[in-house]
């Protein structure tokens, strides 16, 4: 693993209120690793080759913990719909057709190019219940070069014959699949992923903390995203005092005890029971908030404000294609729009989110997910992007971290420079 | 003016419910006016030259019914603050900056050129108080190609010294502005625009209802965009029934018997009163819905279902700064997004508003503040923009209707092939 600087405006979130911004500062990487932001080049590192983005700003790269591989074919459309109606009419009928290995193949293969060519440098995936699609999207996944965990979907009832598995056959295929992959990628792991409460039996719930107990494998899945689905999930589970718990009794939600794993994240979170907070909390459970499928699916605004002031974590998903598109930029500016119109709307709801915070979220904040992740401080790995925004003309000049507000809210493919995971050049244009 | 067919795939809102889509269509130009879209090429437009455009879609320009040229310098930034605090640290000390010819030939230098590349093709500009450099924005308007409305704003009160007129030079100025650019310009005409009640004492507005009744001209202006600034207009006008009646006192409320005139377009409408709704019905008066200015600043949700079922008219506007950028495809997926949070979390909210709806708004909802403006139907005027989506790949094909929904939700900059104007090549690239 080479070493090297990049020299350019340098941002990164220390705290979730705090940035820190070193314009026209030195970034070194040292075996895939940050070894720290400096104004000027500490004499120890005068041998490494530098590399001077000028102007550009230089940034963690972005962390999306929600996101649906097989749904990104069609983004942007089928949006004037709720959940449980859009899982029915398009989200289903679409994850069929991957039992199909040559849709899988192209459909895919335009999904991980995309996320390439993306901000983003570490996500948290659906496949479908396929398992050989699955392994499939994860190849295509290590070629990107970025580090992701990649799920294939448990699903064995209230949903439709093409993707359901039954439940003894849902288990058996996930135990082949990570024997499988054990061992075939750098850059790509399995991640448990029950696709949520109202599609899985308590015999697969089961079988799959089983399974997570043995491989001490992560877990992803949808918490309390939908009102009706919540109303749902009471009927189903009667014996749950909230949702969550319907998880956490079969092991699947967070950590038993503090740093013993799993960790778990957890799409949506939109409408907590009051237990459900603090269940969150004490299992350590990550919230993917995606405030762009919240608003599409008509699920409400989760109350990140109350998450952050609970100490609980929080990261952003882009959730595609309930979310439009793979912009983990755009997913923070939803996030703090969306806050606004919480705080405006809703009784009692917290201040809303700053960019900063939002920023935070989409970077440091889900990074955690994946270990020292999301910040271009001294020891997190060198994930790093590159944005060149000289396009946004105005006159006169902007500080760093006006910058990157305007960035986050107005930022498009075009002004995306290069890219870095773990130190590893991913693009340079 | 040259005759001309564009071949594509064409698509325009019939009604504000109803698509009309023509795959691989004919869409006749003569004399700067729509001939009408045809399946088969009539014969007897057979002479005329044909571009054709292959997958292409061909859309009807869109309307940006509000939108400030002088706050385009700080777009995406400064975006943590609500109304009355934004005003007053954001965009009040910027518009004083117009006072200098030269900032404001660089400043609107960019905008111009912005609006041009942009896919909009009729606009509502507001320029600031300065005569000078409000008639430099017009010339720069001009020489877009673009059709705009641009007003030199009248405030006399309540907005910093650097900004503020008195209310006698506002009047004289305002009356100077009218003669000096009378004739002028092919494509830019004036509105008059006092900047809102609390900024415009009642001699000012006394004034401009007499330079209105005189002159004929359009008017916009802000209605309620704010609860805070609602309850300041009750102080400011205790002998108006609503915020409307503010306006309409000095005759600056729309049409005081049907058809005959002015127009007017009032920005927001977010907090209408009870008696004011049913004002902009009877005086014609426009809403522009600025879903995402709303949203930034904290404001809420206009309630656009209700317009429309009341009969209101009403349009689309991006509202740069508060809005973060020029796209109005973007200002149509907000319409839809903050529609479906209205429709979740405020107590008998209408149901939220279509993605189809949402074109209509930004197209030819808007677009009649400028007479037979904003379709692709025969007898409009000829302003059309070309879409070229190929690099939103997804394996299979979408129906046209799939593919504007797609191209509301992820359209970029680098979709656009071609803007027209009237009939006139704005840009074909």
């Amino acid at each position: 693993m080479k070493n090297f600087v990049l020299r350019g405006n340098l941002c990164t979130s220390r705290t979730k209120d705090r940035l820190e911004c070193i314009p026209h500062g030195y970034l070194v990487c040292e075996g895939g690793t940050s070894a720290g932001m400096f104004e000027e080049l500490p004499e120890r590192f005068a041998d490494y080759p530098i590399q001077d983005w000028g102007d550009c700003l230089i940034l963690p790269g972005l962390v999306d913990l929600h996101i649906h591989a097989p749904q990104y074919a069609f983004r942007g459309t089928g949006m004037d719909r709720e959940l449980l109606e859009w899982l029915n009419e398009r989200a289903f009928p679409e994850e069929a057709r991957y039992k199909d290995l040559e849709y899988a193949a192209e459909a895919y293969g335009i999904f991980a190019e995309n996320m390439r060519a993306s901000a983003t440098t570490r996500a948290c995936i659906f496949a479908t219940r396929h398992r050989e699609a699955t392994e499939l999207l994860m190849d295509l996944m290590e070629g990107t070069g970025l580090k992701t965990m990649v799920g294939k979907v448990n699903m064995d009832r209230n949903c439709p014959e093409g993707l359901r598995e039954e439940g003894e056959e849902s288990l058996a295929e996930t135990r082949r699949w990570i024997r499988e992959i054990k061992g075939r990628y750098e850059r790509t792991d399995p991640i448990l992923t029950p696709r949520f409460i109202p599609a899985c039996s308590d015999a697969v719930m089961r079988g799959l903390g089983e399974i997570q107990r043995e491989t001490g494998l992560p877990v992803q899945s949808h918490l309390s995203e939908n009102e009706d689905e919540a109303a749902w999930v009471k009927e189903l589970c009667p014996w749950a005092g909230c949702y969550g718990e319907a998880y956490d009794r079969f092991g699947m939600f967070g950590e038993s005890a503090p740093g013993a794993g799993p960790q778990t994240v957890m799409a949506h979170c939109v409408w907590p029971a009051e237990e459900e907070a603090a269940l969150l909390k004490a299992r350590g459970v990550f919230v993917a908030h995606c405030p762009q499928s919240n608003t599409n699916l008509c699920s409400g605004i989760a109350p990140v404000r109350e998450y952050l002031d609970a100490g609980i974590r929080v990261g952003l998903g882009t959730d595609v294609a309930a979310g439009c598109g793979e912009s983990v930029f755009r997913a923070m500016a939803d996030a703090v729009q969306v806050s606004k119109l919480r705080f405006k709307l809703v009784r009692g709801a917290g201040r809303p989110l700053t960019s900063a915070e939002a920023f935070f979220l989409g970077t440091k904040g889900g990074g955690a997910f994946f270990g020292k992740v999301g910040s271009l401080e001294a020891g997190y790995a060198f994930d790093v992007i590159v944005a060149d925004d000289r396009n946004l003309a105005r006159p006169g000049g902007l500080s760093v971290e006006e910058r990157l507000e305007r960035l986050i809210y107005l930022s498009g493919p075009e002004h995306l420079r290069a890219k870095y995971v773990e130190g590893r050049e991913i693009f340079v244009r």
